[in-house]
């Protein structure tokens, strides 16, 4: 673990990050010792931090560090997470921000083997996602609606929980996009509001272009995900999860195109 | 600072506090050496922890350890924070929460001086509150939309930021709760989908009580504040400031009963 530039697995108590979880987070496969999407994780990170007015970070400086953490293991998982540091007024934040950065790999986490081939199990979740534009799609650190969200259930035999807004409208998984297949057409929540437009979601756009699939970016309701022809769910780790079931609805695994899951895993970052 | 018991000033990067402002804070004043409202706070801490599924660390532990960060300091602020400490997978809480607690005291804020005999000046801020049933009320660590709201202005004769929800609500202030005098009534704002039940707000509504003047919780729209007769603030540090402007909108102070903020100062712990 490296908090700025040095190695310790500790912060100040008194660093925004804890504080009012005044930060950014990013989550990255490592795959034959490598970082994937990297450009596209600093990318979003940039975006965050812009959103947000902290200073991002030199990438090079991040990268040299990812590395560091990385060392010789082939596969696992990188977490980078820069906070405002410490200072301010209360909530306010300082005139000058000295940002903290804390990277850590995690071992590849024990998803069931399955999920790729069989596809995987949703129900949908009672806790709703606020809607705030200002913070719509980044990846800040205020996570409790789903931790809050993810403690509803309790059976390893459901792997995610579909997420609506208090529209009743459909915006992602807790932990994952979410995509509709629809008369050969892709389909998935806009995220204006909330949600977080994860990199994985914005390749699986691009490779869809890329196969001339259309994508239509939408206001969704429940209805749309019981009238669909497939689901799948991504992320920057599970690659894409076919989706089996969502409550009592089950559905066609072979209806998503093959050559769209070929070209994702072509990447070389999925599993 | 005290974490977990040890004299200490940092927490472990994978807390959860960090990792996604899963936890809670008190935010209590020490006047004369003693935590003020102390089992207020504790109160309101505990029913947070609940609405979280944190357990409560024990109070008497907690009050042991306020005093030993207090130490000799006649007036501090004395800071609580819990969380739920390290552990789970991803988003998803840990079957066995040993939470983590926090301690510390930190220099009485210099609020000018003059708020409260010739109150404040506030303003509306864009920032919006997302509404969100399982979270409103408590003082968790998600406090993005706070920090957001309070970037939004950089004129220090602006005390305060009124904060609305989506759907055109006044809410509260970005770090305060808001009461409106309308004909000789007290009416404040229905704190049910976000916004965060301050210890004072309810003593303010206990005292009202015991004076006999009527307290309506209720929907509340700009307009009722342009046509107030008064508006005040509280909070735990700043005790009540009345509202001298809003935007271009000036208020009468006198229209506060001089009774209801003799009362609350009566209670020892208002500067």
């Amino acid at each position: 673990m490296r908090v700025n530039g040095a190695q310790s697995d500790v912060i100040g108590v008194t660093d925004r990050g804890l504080q009012y979880g005044d930060g950014l987070f990013e989550t990255i496969a490592v795959v034959n010792g490598q970082p994937c999407l990297w450009q596209v994780h600093m990318d979003r990170l940039q975006a965050g931090c812009s959103r947000l007015g902290i200073p991002m970070p030199d990438r090079d400086l991040l990268l040299a560090e990812a590395r560091q953490e990385i060392g010789q293991q082939p596969r696992c998982v990188l977490k980078i997470i820069i906070t405002r540091g410490v200072g301010g007024r209360g909530y306010r934040p300082p005139v000058e921000t000295a940002c903290s950065r804390i990277l850590y790999s995690s071992p590849w986490p024990d998803y069931p083997a399955a999920a790729v081939k069989q596809g995987v199990k949703l129900r949908v979740c009672n806790t709703r996602l606020g809607s705030n534009p200002t913070l719509a799609g980044i990846k800040h650190l205020n996570r409790l609606e789903q931790v809050m969200a993810q403690a509803e259930w309790d059976d390893s035999a459901i792997a995610e929980g579909v997420m609506l807004d208090h529209d009743e409208r459909v915006v992602e998984g807790t932990m994952s996009n979410l995509f509709v297949l629809q008369d050969g057409q892709l389909l998935t929540p806009d995220l204006s509001r909330c949600g977080t437009a994860g990199v994985m979601r914005g390749l699986v756009m691009d490779i869809a272009a890329s196969l001339e699939i259309p994508v239509t970016v939408m206001d969704m309701k429940l209805d749309q995900l019981w009238e669909a022809d497939a689901l799948f769910l991504c992320n920057s780790l599970i690659g894409i999860w076919p989706v089996r079931q969502l409550e009592d609805r089950a559905y066609d695994l072979s209806a998503i195109p093959p050559i769209l899951r070929e070209a994702i895993t072509a990447q070389g970052f999925v599993p």
